[in-house]
């Protein structure tokens, strides 16, 4: 792969190729057939042109993110950064004790350019953050009666790569997706490319055999003997799926009779569930409140006790419990209900049990899926699909290739790596002055404070949790806009705002785990 | 753009490149950080391969789709035809007088060869038809536990280009997406490389700004002074919000409290509804049974005196009407429902009004989308978001750059051309033999029988529509084995079965509409 020039951009904004010729292209007049003054023959668009469009736009795609995914250095402005700091400094929470401005501005530059840290003060950012305004005024998003020409448009898609967040770069940590997976990547180009619908063999032969083969080793993997299931577009929706068929269960009429009329429905997961829980329960008109949460124990998960005694007392108050939705692997503390204990309860009452897709965690491979134990599900519409969608994209392709390309065993390794550097960043974290874990994880999903050197003599009462539950959005104002990271953080449960660390991408190594917290100590060491 | 030079492939299997290696590199041992036996040092993946097997197929897709999207020639192997010829003669209905096979496939081959409605022998097929066992043969798709090298990788890749139906190639008229908007095609690419998931501004700023714009521009475009929306996977998808919103305004307490102990929630719809209606109503707790189909008339328009019939009854009988969904261009006849009227009924009797997506046909961005007049959708999640997802793609994205490509002016033009091309082929239509119009097309689907010549003398009673109705599938099968073309074809409300052709696609031109009806007489012509 050569790396290609910079794209050249005339002053006057005129394209030094010259392809600044409208996109549709006037038919031709040979011949012409006329109806109400449209002429017919000949293709209207350029497909020379928009060839060379798409090639182009490949190649600044190529450059711009996929090249630049795994690269976490690269020249940037540094006057322009320099200019940010003093900005940075007035947006410090009033309600801590500070270094002066000057103090704090200094000492991180200081820290930035000598190194301290091990980073470069030139490094390529997650994120060049703009305000709302501000980047509309950048972009110029409005819509008008004329199109643009193809240089114009490839400086749009410049620009908009530009402002996006990385989610493919090194120390993107934000959400439950991370780096790049160059062959999940590649199908997705070809899903995308094809432009396929998959709901017939006929008109989608190819992929509905890769998501037949997907779903068959997936089935295999987790032991059953069959089964079946479908991509979903995520996994709020997957969850919904999982409501409705334990609802048809319950009562196959509710689906032509609907649920007037009928005693109330109750479900049961844990108070730390996905928050698609209750808007399922919204949406299928199951009534929020009818989405009973099972206390927890300390780690998130569900006590079995509790879970039984709520079914009890709702059968005894003339409501209908028909489903209790586990979770293995919590979005927030990344804690497993005990399956075995609340399958026992489940088959005691008759409730179906739905498991919130244990290998979403597991593989990433940013496939959202849902498992059903029985075929029953083929009946429960009358045309006879699957999907509530009547478009669908092949969703398995994406997980299909990449695991073809790494095989089960590769699939293994990045989940064991991942678990690994997991348990490093633990035990970095208890090393370090400044930092403490909420807890032990039982997961990837580490949840830690950074207690900055003000607050660390202070005694652990209201004052002090008071203070640090404003560190952390703090911190993350600061790495925004130095973009050097993004972690996202919350509170939770009575615990002050706290960040979280699951470690998700293939790409990243030790090197970032360190990074992770010298950078956070970095930004919050004047507070 | 130079075309490639055909990939080669060693008789071995082996490629002849060299890039054999195993994907997953083997970390660093310099420095090692050892935990639970796994080095936490360096990145294990190779981004150098993985960037050049990202190149590699992105050649791929460019030579293999989308220069070929607008390409109907092509070398294909003229005895491979040959001999599959033979094959399609024993699937001809048996209800029906033949010629004998032998003068059949003569006659074929001769109108084929020598150009006698202008197509070539060689042509780039729309299809590749293999049946389903033979398939699964040809792709290998098993998952296994070891990976494959790259060469195989972009091997798997062609072979599943290759037998994928090309919904981008001119001759592809069998759903309602077809051709290649290159524009379109960019943004999408780039939103898989850049993997945004839109639900806030920190994570997702430019895409949540490109949503905002397209929708202003689309309300503006309407004509409202105000107004929300949402981009959706899809228009089933689409129509059970439409119906939530409805219920949430008939009553807002189902949300909390569901429907159960509610009145009989009642919709109406018209008989020619999309079918994810029904599906709505079962998935929202509502009943199939709840959905009222109000009757049509020949042109497939709700008659709105029957609908304020239905609504009085439905009343009279104590149920609780909320809803009525008109349709802007049905999915079979593209009809149009009386919304003036409509409306006046829906203001007498207090219920929603929702149209089922009239843009969606009007601009061929395979974009989805759904309108909604007010502001309460906000706040009918506790979460304050608008999707029942909570990872969303920017599906805007590929509807903005199309738009801003071509401006609202090129996209009328597009529209206009669609329809000019669609009266062009009634037209065609009403002057050939053996063509016969269902009925005058109020918009761009246009339904039609071809009669074959041992069905033209016929009178047309009970034995003549018994066999025509096997027409359509036999015609079918013989395009999908030959890979000319591709169009759909249903009974319909009592109609026996008739082709449905919609014109979508910017690519297509009035040599295609001629082909189109040209290939079905080729096809048919001995039935």
């Amino acid at each position: 792969m050569s790396r290609l020039p910079d794209r050249e951009r005339a002053p006057d904004g005129n394209d030094s190729r010259g392809d600044t010729g409208p996109q549709e292209m006037v038919p031709s007049r040979k011949n012409m057939v006329l109806v109400d003054g449209v002429i017919l023959n000949g293709p209207t668009t350029d497909a020379k042109a928009g060839e060379r469009f798409v090639e182009d736009a490949c190649r600044l795609i190529m450059e711009e993110v996929v090249l630049k995914a795994t690269d976490i250095r690269e020249k940037v402005n540094v006057k322009a950064w320099d200019a940010k700091i003093p900005k940075l400094v007035p947006t410090l929470p009033p309600h801590l004790s500070f270094q002066t401005p000057i103090q704090f501005l200094l000492s991180w530059k200081a820290a930035s350019k000598c190194g301290e840290t091990g980073q470069d003060p030139e490094f390529h950012q997650v994120c060049e953050w703009r305000p709302p305004e501000e980047l509309k005024r950048l972009l110029d998003l409005e819509l008008r009666d004329a199109g643009e020409p193809h240089h114009r448009l490839l400086e749009r898609c410049q620009d908009i790569i530009r402002y996006s967040v990385k989610t493919n770069h090194p120390r993107f940590f934000n959400q439950l997706y991370a780096g790049l997976d160059y062959y999940s990547l590649v199908a997705r180009f070809m899903t995308e490319a094809l432009n396929p619908s998959v709901y017939t063999y006929e008109v989608s032969p190819v992929f509905l055999l890769v998501e037949e083969a997907v779903l068959k080793k997936m089935i295999e993997f987790i032991g059953w003997k069959e089964g079946d299931g479908i991509f979903n577009p995520g996994g709020s929706v997957s969850n919904m799926y999982a409501m409705n068929l334990a609802r048809y269960k319950y009562c196959p009429d509710i689906k032509e009779k609907g649920l007037s009329g009928l005693p109330r429905l109750i479900l049961f997961t844990s108070a730390e569930c996905h928050y698609s829980m209750k808007k399922s329960a919204s949406f299928l008109g199951i009534g929020t409140e009818n989405v009973c949460f099972v206390e927890t124990d300390g780690r998130g998960k569900m006590i079995p006790e509790e879970l039984e005694k709520r079914v009890q007392e709702a059968e005894k108050e003339g409501a209908a419990p028909f489903l209790v939705c586990a979770t293995s692997g919590t979005t927030v503390l990344g804690a497993f209900d005990p399956l075995d204990e609340i399958a026992d309860i489940c088959e005691r009452h008759g409730l179906w049990l739905h498991v919130d897709d244990l290998l979403k965690r597991c593989y990433s491979a940013n496939a959202s899926y849902l498992f059903q134990q029985d075929k029953f599900y083929d009946v429960s519409y009358d045309t006879g699909d699957k999907s509530i969608q009547c478009s669908r994209r092949p969703d398995a392709f994406k997980f299909w290739m990449a695991w073809k390309a790494l095989g089960t065993l590769g699939l293994e390794e990045r989940v064991n790596r991942a678990l690994a550097l997991s348990r490093y960043l633990v035990e970095e974290i208890k090393k370090r002055e400044g930092f403490k874990l909420l807890m032990e994880p039982e997961y990837a999903n580490i949840c830690f404070w950074y207690i900055p050197p003000s607050l660390r003599q202070m005694e652990e009462g209201p004052e002090f949790w008071a203070k640090l539950h404003l560190v952390a959005p703090a911190i993350k104002e600061r790495m925004m806009k130095k973009g050097s990271l993004m972690l996202g953080y919350q509170p939770h449960r009575g615990k002050v705002n706290f960040f979280r660390q699951v470690v998700i991408s293939p790409q990243v190594s030790r090197e970032d785990m360190d990074f992770l917290l010298d950078e956070i100590d970095l930004l919050g060491r004047d507070m």
